[in-house]
This record gives C-alpha cells, structure tokens and sequence, in this order.
C-alpha cells in the first residue's frame, strides 16, 4: 500500500531546539525563552507571507524571526551575531533514532519535504551525516509557497511519481500532519512528547512517539 | 485622498484581553496564561485553516483555540466551561478611546472588515454601544478564507465602492497591517504597546499610539 515515505526535515528528523546552545552563549540567560521564540516567528512568517503572497525563502524567514524574536525581548543583535546564531540552523542535532530508523526501513524510498532552501538541507543533511538516505531532497522554494499549503504536497507527490494516497508522510508538526493528511497523503504524527493533537479538522492516520515504530507501521 | 476608514475590529476596536476576567474565574491561577495561549491558537488555526483550505468559521475556530490552549496547560474544560468562556467573545470590552475617537472623526464614513462571524460581530458592536457608527461590518465569513489574504482586504474595497490607495485600514495587529497594506490599503498600525514591528517586507504608511490620533492622520 505505502510505496514511500516523506520526512518533514526540521523539528522532525533536525531538532530545532539545539539552537538554544548558540543562543544562551551569545545572550545569556535568554537561550531558552530566545530559541521557542525564534520558532515561534519562523514558523508565523511561513504562514502569513504564504497568505499574503510575499513569499521569501526560509533562510531569509528565519534570520527576520531571529531579529524579531530578540527585539521582542528587548535585545539587540549584531549583524555578527545574528550571522553566528543563524549558522546553528545548518549544524543542528538529529534526534538520536533517525539513522537507526532509517536503517530499520531498509529498501522503503525515503525523501525530504522540507520548508528549507536547498542549501540549508544540503547543509544539514551533511553535518548530520545522513548524505545518500534521501531519494529526493524537495524544497518549498521551487514553488515559493509554505507548509501546509497543498502546493507544497503536491511537490512530493509529483516528483516521486506516487499517487498521495501509497505515500506515507511523517511529521512531528501536527499542523504539518494536517497539511498533508488535507492533501490526501497516509499522515503519521511523531508526537515525541505527548502534545495535545491541534483541532484543525483532521487527525494523523497514525500517531508514533518515535521514528523506530514507523517499521511496524509500514509492515 | 483617503475617503473612508476600515477598521480591524479584535484588538483594535475590542479588547481580546478582558476574556482574562472570565478565564481566571474558572480556572484559577490561569487566567493570563490561558487568555495568551487562547488568542495564539486562534490565530494560528485562522491562518492554517486559510493555508490549507479548511475554512470553519471564526466561532468554531476560537472555540477550537480554547480547548487546545486549555489542554495544552493540562485543563480539561467541560462544554458548560467553554460555553461561558467563549460568552466572553460576545463582550469584549471596547479599548477606552475608541468612542471619542470616532466621534472625533466626524463625517469620515467608518467600516470594520473583521475575522469575527457576522452574529459575533454584531454582538460585540452593541454590547459595547457603537451600534450605529459603522457603514459596514464586514466579515471574511463571506469570503471562507481569513486574514492576511488579499481576497479579505478586496472585500472591502468592493462593498465600500472605494479604490483601495482612497481606504485608510487601521489595525493594532501588525500582520494585519502588513496584509492591508500588501493589498494596497493605506496602512494605518495602532501600536498601542510601543511593540517591535514584525519583519514581513513592508512598513505600515503611519504608526499611531491611540486611534485619537486618527483625525490628525486624517487632516
């Protein structure tokens, strides 16, 4: 039934959260509060640009939702600064079962549907040392619109040559599991920390605590 | 130049913070907590929803919004409880100026182009007793797709029958601002709280303290 599976990149597989070093370094005492922020504005600068049709890529969004994140605590940045903080984006951790999870899917397709641009994914992918996993590796910058478009879905299903419904989306954004699930893809939500599901009118087909349970998913 | 006025009516007009008293008095220790998380979700689902072209309708959506805010702290409300809290939307307060502020405007024709569902809209207006001061009271409800998109801001150039660089929109949501001002309006923020303005490439046309200083805007 499932042919294939695509992986949402950050949040997903990239923990956006290892930002919060760089950040408590450069402000200390703000790395916390700083870095749920900076996601914050990222992800709302996805959103309404997307509405607006302003469309900028996501290394330009997610520098503004740094500088407006500090601003809204009453910092500062340099330009120097703002630089440092933003090269965290390209040298995040990977949540520590993906390789392993990938391994575990053996000869199942795998591709990246991410918001990046593709040098941020190229970056992150190798720094994870996860160069050669991915089949495709799709940005939302070919078509300059953001998750939870459709536009976005219909990237990956175009390009993989799969109908939506035999491609298996997985992602730790329930809103992005909604984007997809929406779109007409089998939705997997990895809810690795127990969040309450979002009210947007639909439900993950399946909802997993960790990548390793995606094997019996997918059996 | 500008032949008519369009107001944002939630946060500008009517104060979104006063659910705070109600909020509180059902869920002790609570009150501000929840009241934030509240108008963050409700947001955020009126901008997914648009995204992925799932329009419910703006009760349904701040409904929606409560609950998850509520068991996003570990609250979970009955239907009597969200009942009541969401009686809070029907009686918003109004920001204190905002009748003398419209009075002091004397002939400039006034509108309200808002998220809010008609019944929402009307309730608010007269429990605050500005019945009668609006020309128009538009909701997206028509439209099914919320602010920032440009198919809400169109809908009040066509019902006003006024070309958009002749509208004055003032808004105390600066997103909004930025959608108005994307659609052609002139941009009007009412900034109440000396905030940092968001980064979305383009800058309201004035920035105001006080929809008092509408008329000098206006002169």
């Amino acid at each position: 039934m499932i042919k294939a599976l695509v992986f949402d990149a950050y949040g997903t597989l990239f923990d956006v959260r290892s930002v919060q070093g760089r950040c408590e370094e450069v402000f200390p005492g703000h790395g916390s509060e700083l870095t749920g922020l900076w996601r914050t504005k990222q992800l709302e600068y996805t959103w309404l640009r997307s509405l607006m049709g302003r469309y900028e890529d996501f290394w330009q969004v997610t520098q503004d939702g740094l500088v407006v994140a500090c601003r809204s605590v009453g910092l500062a940045p340099s330009q120097d600064q703002i630089d440092y903080l933003m090269q965290a984006y390209l040298t995040l951790d990977p949540f520590p079962e993906i390789a392993a999870a990938l391994d575990a899917l053996g000869d199942i397709p795998c591709s990246l549907l991410s918001n990046g641009t593709p040098k941020m994914l190229a970056s992150v992918v190798r720094n994870t040392k996860l160069d050669g996993r991915f089949q495709h590796i799709l940005s939302v910058d070919e078509v300059r619109i953001y998750k939870p478009s459709p536009v976005v879905y219909r990237l990956a299903e175009d390009r993989l040559g799969i109908r939506r419904e035999h491609i298996g989306f997985v992602s730790a954004n329930v809103w992005d599991v909604a984007g997809g699930k929406t779109f007409g893809f089998q939705a997997y939500w990895l809810n690795r920390q127990d969040s309450p599901v979002e009210v947007l009118g639909v439900k993950p087909d399946r909802i997993i605590r960790s990548a390793m349970e995606l094997t019996s998913v997918m059996a």
